[in-house]
């Protein structure tokens, strides 16, 4: 069954909030998101700036323990004005640079998802000439509510997903959670134009959203971390600071996938992984960094899932 | 001018050692490389465990403060046998698994440079059945000696390069490193058949290598770390710990790139970059790991280098 | 006034949940807490094991930007039986030294608060012998409701305090913390008969309490972090991970303090603490590690608060 | 028997450089260092700046594998000249804080030895006052040639120590490095006449030193990290970054010295360790970091060494 939803309200935490929609497992669900600082797609502010989240939308039937499964099926800007900030952030740069740094204003972008495109519009520095980038949209914070009773500032990121600003969770990506609360509790926004790898300005071109998705359950499947694949590869979110952690969360993440689900032993399962692998870096701007480890289908044992 | 070199002693630091062989700028050398353990292309052990080096070679007038380029023209596997370790490191799971990895027993490979494959030979875990993969051989650990004065041991690296295990450095990339000491003193070694990011399990799929390289200088030119390019991207190597401190070396060093060379200002230089960045991860196994900073040359001013 | 509350609720998150009690600025309270696993005086267990915490209370008229005055008068053990685990944690040795931990049981101590003493009870290691070590009543897990409207676990930390398990927080100190929530809501437990830096094993002795704070407010005043004070030194505490964050937090926290509130200018300040700075570690156990910066009150400028 | 040695060269690296003087297991040393920018007792400069160490100091019969032991007989600043650095490093605080540090300009220090004080001389911030410290002094970088052949730079620490920059190295104190080289090559440096916990500035107040040291062999005794001791504790030092890794090093060496040398087992060296433990800073300065794990004597077996 597929469900459109309107927005009126919006949260700045994913924690075990009251559903504004219950859902079957298999439905679809059509509805928008508000961008970064919380304006819609007539860029008129209706929710709280810091990642304002559509949702939660609870699964019938949903427990913790289990995982919920999310369809990316479309994820399209519904305006044509994105914004993004001037500088990268100091924490991405050399301690002894950030005196080097401009300032952090504003910056828009006109976005044509016809043309497939975003371009620069001002400030426009000088040197830089005309600026066209090919859009990609993306989310940046969605997952489900938090684990131990928590309610987690979309500002951040941890097992249950949230800010992971991932250049991969884009259409077409289907997206695990494990399952935290009754009903799951799932929220999305922050969306994204494009952007950069590790989010590094704390900006995509951010922007609000038309998006489709489907939800659906893998009772009794616990998972520990996000997980997510595509048509050519299957990958593990992990999420902590310093990369370092999170990248071995993701790692771990993935050899427990390995052995769990594609019939692989520890030792098969350490052997494909590290000749294979393959990282990514999700935000490395907020309290939480986000690793992705991820391994092509094609080296995958035909036994996989 | 072509040198062609048989190596009969290696180093296992890169420091100023007394040059094997004088080059002209420009000149291109061939010559060959031993396995991380030292084991030749008649799989002789010839040189001591832990990354043995081919160098250093001097390039004529090179002094601190230039930067030496290296145009890597060819890099094939020299025999068959190649090998790895079982098991990924302790230090890329979560603490608490590391119980559960299994013991990290050396792995036999075989390498058919003709055919392009990488075949596990023995042990091969029941799980996993056949596994042939596709060669991409690269260097793991090459650059130019140290800075102040030092010898740095193979097993990591720094501003110099050294053991950065970064799959990019592939046949047809072009790699600067900043020099140190007079004649910049060249290394190279540790060549893999192919290798997942991270270089997860200490251990690519270790081979000697046949190598051909071209040296030539920039005079004056002063680079704070490895830089590098191929036909579509520029990129940056910082080398440190944790991961979030190689990123700030690579973010920084690719900013002051696009700035001395491609005629951005600081503000457009921030722009660009922070939307179209991307990162790729390099060692994460040695003392200090590499994270990749690189830009897409499409989206550079076309005023360019 | 003194207020004398017998707890019935327990909360596992510091968050915006409904006072149990509202106190005026300048009340003291004298209540209990529970120890770590939710056992109480009578080691019953009434609440939820992960730091269950006695409170929220809320102090008339705190607002957010205001700091909240926390006057530790009296820690002390409230029955006999106390428990750590046997085994320093995973994340606090050497990945590959893991494998060599002793299981994490659990050790049982029986504490004298008299004599003041912690004695090891059982399992007892044949080659330790008696070991009887000194008591030092702290409060492990204390704080204010989070920032953002979040519930944060109690089993980490952050801005408004937590679980910061810094063995300082004992009798005689006063604390301040940031108010983010109307009210205040002031949480304690997870009460450390003693411990040692770092809470390594997951652990100090934990007990269960019998706490007098007096809760004060200072309008007007906003801090970033945790703030002490004893007799003899002024502190800062950053919670995040790695430590070199936690210490960055707390560095800065004491520098904007000592320019605020002590008379110093910028360069006043940086030479007196780069000289006089002490660090201590608090816990590097949970999500959020747990940084103190201090220094000692007779080097601080006489014009000081 | 005791030898009176005047250093006419110094060097910016540990390394397996030609002794300056043999001295038998047993010998005392008595010397001078240069202060960390190479200047004398006469304030006249006779080394290249960055901590040049005199010696390096063989010890007969000192094998790889064996332990040297180094008694800090005395450390006595010989001139009244002392400098630090206006600003704390900006690897210290948050990124978003290094603008608004001060310049990192020379300061200067009159150190009376005799009156037991350090005091501000200029430039002198006005808000700050007479600025008078108790004088507390200690080597900031000593140790012995590094590892694997290395040369390393006196800017950074390892297991051979290096610039460590811990209070704790006073007189008074035996500190015990693993032996990498033949002979052990000892070198010493970088004094201060006091410093902060982290030496956050780059600097404690620095100074040039009479320095006198007893020198003896721990044969066939092999450890991983530098030890120390002292009339109240045993400890250990772990260098690297980030501190949590620089933690996890100083641990294992402690739980490793717990069983090798105290008659304790697995179990019993977790359990001590673990309520006893004390950690402290070293430098959070360098490329290395260096994070100290203590235990006072008095919890020890009596059985210990």
């Amino acid at each position: 069954m597929e469900h459109t939803f309107s927005p009126t309200t919006y949260w700045n935490t994913l924690g075990p909030h009251q559903p504004v929609l219950e859902v079957a497992d298999g439905d679809t669900l059509v509805t928008t998101t508000v961008d970064a600082r919380g304006f819609d797609c007539d860029r008129k502010q209706v929710a709280r700036r810091g990642n304002p989240m559509t949702g939660p939308f609870a699964v019938t039937g949903a427990e913790p323990g289990d995982t919920l499964k999310v369809e990316l099926n479309s994820i399209v800007p519904n305006r044509s004005y994105g914004f993004t900030t001037a500088s990268v952030a100091p924490n991405v740069v050399d301690p002894e640079f950030v005196p080097e740094l401009p300032p952090a204003d504003l910056v828009e972008w006109r976005v044509d998802p016809g043309a497939g495109t975003a371009t620069l519009v001002a400030p426009k520095p000088e040197s830089l000439g005309d600026l066209v980038l090919p859009l990609d949209p993306m989310l940046g914070c969605f997952g489900v509510a938090a684990p131990k009773e928590q309610a987690i500032s979309t500002a951040t990121s941890g097992p249950n997903g949230g800010n992971m600003d991932y250049r991969g969770f884009r259409q077409g990506t289907t997206v695990y959670f494990p399952v935290f609360e009754p009903g799951a509790l799932f929220f999305l926004g922050d969306g994204h134009a494009l952007q950069g790898d590790g989010e590094i300005s704390g900006n995509g071109v951010e922007i609000s959203m038309d998006v489709r998705v489907t939800l659906s359950l893998i009772k009794g499947q616990t998972i520990g971390w996000p997980r997510f694949e595509n048509d050519q590869f299957i990958g593990t979110a992990g999420n902590a600071r310093p990369l370092d952690q999170a990248l071995q969360h993701a790692t771990t993440e993935m050899l427990r996938w390995l052995q769990s689900e594609y019939g692989l032993d520890v030792a098969g399962a350490n052997l494909l992984l590290q000749q294979c692998v393959r990282y990514e870096v999700g935000n490395v701007f907020d309290p939480a960094y986000t690793m992705i480890c991820k391994i092509a289908k094609k080296f995958l044992p035909s036994t996989g899932a």
